[in-house]
C-alpha cells in the first residue's frame, strides 16, 4: 500500500513567521502524497480581540458564538490557510486549501448543548475518503483548516487534532497512513523542563503509567486518546514531534504504538 | 464541445442574506460544469472599518496596503467564500472554494507602481486551464475568491470581473464557455431609472454609440471592455443580468456579441 503522510501543525507553528518558513520547507520535502491540517487559535484570539469579540474558553476549549464563528471562519479559512497555501506553492507544493465544507470532505454535527454550550462547534460525522483520495491521486496537497460544515449550510468550528485523526483513520483503507502531530516541543517529554527527555515510544500500557505518574497531563491527554483511537482504526504510525522532526526521519520525536 | 457556465457575482449579490439565498438556488439549478467567481468589497470595507483599517479608493479601485491585504484575504478567502461553499453544499452542489493560489490556478504579478501605488494588487499572468478542467471533470464546482498569488508566497488582491474573464478565455479551448456577469440590475439599462429598459444586445459598434451617448459610463466601461476582449479570445457567449436572470434562460439580460 502507498504511504500517505498527514501532518497536523498547531497554531504556534504556523503563526510565527520563522517557524512557518521552516515548516513550509520541511513539509515540502516530504515525498509522496501528503495532507497538512493546521490550527490557528492564537491568530483567532488576537483578531477577536481587535474586533472586540470576547474569547471564552471552558477547559481549554473555545466557546464559538456567532461572532466568534465569523472570526474563526475568516482567520482559519482565509488568513492562516491562504498564507500557508501561497507559501507552499512557492516551494512547488501543489497546495489546495480546504475546509470540511469544500467538496464536502468532512461533515459534522453541531454539538448538543450539555452542561456547556460550545456554540457553533461540530463533531465529525463523515470523512469523504474517496473524494480525498481522488484529489491526492490528482497530485493535490490538501491543506485543511479546522472548520467543518453540517451539510445544511452552517460552518462549524472543529478541533484540528480530531480532524487530523479522523482523516487519517478514514484514509487507512487506501493508504499506509503516517500521522505526525507537530507542536512546539520535540516530543512527549519525561521532564517538561528538559527538551532532551523525549520519550521514544508510548504504548497504551506505558500511557496509563505516564498518566498515573502525572508525566502526561492536560492538553496532551486528548491528543493521545485521539491517537490511540486512530491507531485502532488502522493508522499505520503516529509520531509527536516538532516541525524540525519532519525532516529528521522516522525516529524523531515520540512514536505511538498499540504494542 | 461541452458547455461550461461561469457566473461572476458582485459583492452586493453575495453579501445580503436574501440575495445570497436566491443566488445559491439559481446557481445550483444550472446544469453541467460550472464555476462561480465572487466579489466581496462591501464586506471587506465593513470589516476594515471595524478593525480601524482605512479604506482608500482611487477611481473606484481599492488601494491594498499590508493591513488591507490581511482584511481581504480573511474576508474574500474565508468569510465570504466559505459561506457560499457551505450554502452551495446544502443544495447538493459540490462546491470547492479556491483562490488563485490554490492548486496554482491563477498566478499574477504585483502591479508596478505608476502614478498610483495600488499596493498588493495582482495583474493576471497565467490561468491553469488544464488544472481547472481536471477539477471540473471530477465533478467539482470551483468557487473562486478575488485573490491570486505571485508564485513566490505572496497573496495579491485581484479584480473579480477580470478573473472571471481570464478564466473564461483560458477555458475556451476545452469548453463552449457561457460567461454571466450578475449584478443588482437586470442588464445594461438604456435609462438607469427604468429597470424595464434593458438593452437586449450590444456589439462593439453599438457599444461605441452607447458610450458616445453617455448611456454606458463609469464602472460599466471596464466590465464591457473586459467582456469584448474575452469574446475575442473565444468565449462563446457573455450576458449581463441580475441573479434571477440565471434561471431565466439564455434571453435574460443583456447579451454581448462580437457582431
Amino acid at each position: 500500500m502507498q504511504e500517505l503522510t498527514i501532518v497536523k501543525v498547531g497554531g504556534k507553528v504556523v503563526e510565527e513567521a520563522e517557524n512557518l518558513a521552516s515548516l513550509l520547507r520541511d513539509f515540502s520535502a516530504i515525498k509522496g502524497p501528503k495532507i497538512l491540517v493546521h490550527g490557528g487559535g492564537r491568530s483567532a484570539t488576537a483578531m477577536a480581540q481587535r474586533l472586540g469579540v470576547e474569547t471564552k474558553m471552558v477547559e481549554g476549549r473555545r466557546i464559538t458564538d456567532a461572532a466568534m464563528l465569523e472570526v474563526v471562519t475568516m482567520v482559519y479559512g482565509g488568513l492562516v490557510n491562504k498564507n500557508i497555501v501561497a507559501g507552499l506553492q512557492a516551494h512547488q507544493t501543489n497546495a489546495l486549501g480546504m475546509t470540511g465544507a469544500d467538496m464536502n470532505i468532512i461533515r459534522s454535527k453541531r454539538r448538543a448543548k450539555g452542561a456547556v454550550d460550545y456554540g457553533f462547534v461540530g463533531d465529525i460525522e463523515a470523512v469523504d475518503a474517496s473524494g480525498l483520495t481522488r484529489l491526492l491521486t490528482a497530485g493535490a496537497v490538501p491543506v485543511i483548516a479546522p472548520l467543518t460544515h453540517d451539510g445544511q449550510g452552517q460552518m462549524l468550528n472543529t478541533n484540528a487534532d480530531t480532524m487530523a485523526s479522523a482523516v487519517a483513520a478514514a484514509l487507512s483503507d487506501q493508504f499506509q497512513v503516517m500521522l505526525v502531530f507537530c507542536f512546539e516541543l520535540p516530543g512527549v517529554l519525561r521532564d517538561i523542563n528538559n527538551r532532551d527527555s523525549v520519550i521514544d515510544r508510548i504504548t497504551p500500557e506505558i500511557y496509563q503509567a505516564l498518566k498515573k505518574e502525572g508525566i502526561v497531563a492536560d492538553g496532551m491527554i486528548p491528543k493521545l486518546d485521539n491517537s490511540f483511537a486512530a491507531l485502532e482504526q488502522g493508522v499505520a504510525q503516529i509520531r509527536i514531534t516538532h516541525p524540525q522532526g519532519l525532516a529528521g526521519g522516522a525516529d524523531a520525536g515520540t512514536m505511538l504504538r498499540l504494542k
